[in-house]
């Protein structure tokens, strides 16, 4: 069996509980919890260990190979099965969805989580040892600009990369699910961003994604 | 034909130049200078029309899809003939050149690229409207922790990614075309690293990538 560290509640842990129900792989591995708040993704066992970025969600396959990154780990299992539906078919859907991936990490997800690590208590101050709030904020104002433009790709179609939902989707969703924690409001003239996250959050994928670890422990 | 809008020398764009040779692919391009020492890549007229991320370089297809993000322009370049060579054919190749990837972003290239914008000249104080010198001189401290990583990566295996030359590679060469430009060295203590960029470098891909906007315009 599997095994990914992460932390229920974190954003980027969303990314891969997401990614894990649309592609029907639950059942295939087991969690364990690394507390953020205890800082235990910081410490120099789990970084020499598992992932030098220190950073979770890392997964674990059965002989031990670790693959860190939700970008990374999200090619992995859709790739599994040899059918993807999530990174791309095609040579256009491929660089599409890594384009719009990588600008939902740049313009909004990667944003908010430099804001709270540095212009907000964070992880407190035990984790948080370096901080840098003037940096913290200019990147919290540019994740509400990233919602404006999101929101305008969202008035032209139905999904983050095109007519289909793949990993680009997951990676917004897991930007507003942090927003969500940190009581930063998607703007009111956002409609379009604010319709496609109501339905968003409707997938079974994105509504039940806590509750994973549950069920394994 | 399709376009790239790039900076010949700049280390972004060397990733896609060298990805570009690695796949034989010179030939069904042309190349369409955007100055970055004036600010042409942020200028509002190429933020709306090209890149909303005010990067270069960016891929124009023939029915002007626009591919923006280093990343996404290779995985859509390995992906036009059918036959991957730098992002991956199975699950597991594909999980560990894009953890891999992603190291040599954060780690290395994207590290320095932050030190270079905001705690040296960068590109000139027109460019430079924002510096926050704290925040460079750390970034640049992590990139040269970053290459004493991948010294010790490259002790035990031949390529960044494992026993393949892949997209990985290119990203942390990028890394080192940029630090290079900067005057940072690889310490001396990071033999391997040291060995293994003397073979990248004689790479024609790596060797020749700078001449390739002269020979189409």
């Amino acid at each position: 069996m599997m095994k990914i560290y992460d932390f229920p509640r974190g954003p980027y842990p969303a990314r891969v509980r997401i990614a894990l129900a649309e592609k029907n792989l639950q059942s295939r591995v087991r969690f364990e919890m690394v507390d953020l708040y205890k800082g235990e993704h910081k410490q120099p066992g789990f970084i020499a260990a598992k992932n030098y970025s220190g950073t979770v969600p890392v997964l674990e396959l059965e002989d031990g190979t670790l693959i860190a990154e939700c970008t990374a780990i999200t090619e992995y299992l859709d790739a599994l099965d040899g059918a993807p539906t999530l990174t791309g078919r095609t040579a256009r859907e491929k660089g599409l969805i890594h384009m719009m991936n990588k600008r939902a990490e740049l313009e909004l997800l990667d944003a908010i989580s430099v804001y709270f690590h540095h212009a907000t208590p964070g992880l407190g101050p035990d984790v948080e040892i370096y901080q840098n709030a003037e940096w913290g904020f200019r990147q919290r104002d540019k994740a509400v600009k990233g919602m404006h433009y999101f929101n305008g790709v969202l008035k032209d179609q139905k999904f983050v990369a095109g007519d289909m939902f793949s990993m680009a989707d997951i990676t917004v969703i897991a930007g507003l699910i942090f927003a969500g924690l940190l009581k930063l409001p998607v703007p009111a003239e956002c409609e379009a961003l604010q319709a496609w996250y109501a339905i968003m959050r409707e997938r079974p994928s994105v509504k039940n994604r806590v509750t994973m670890s549950e069920s394994v422990s």
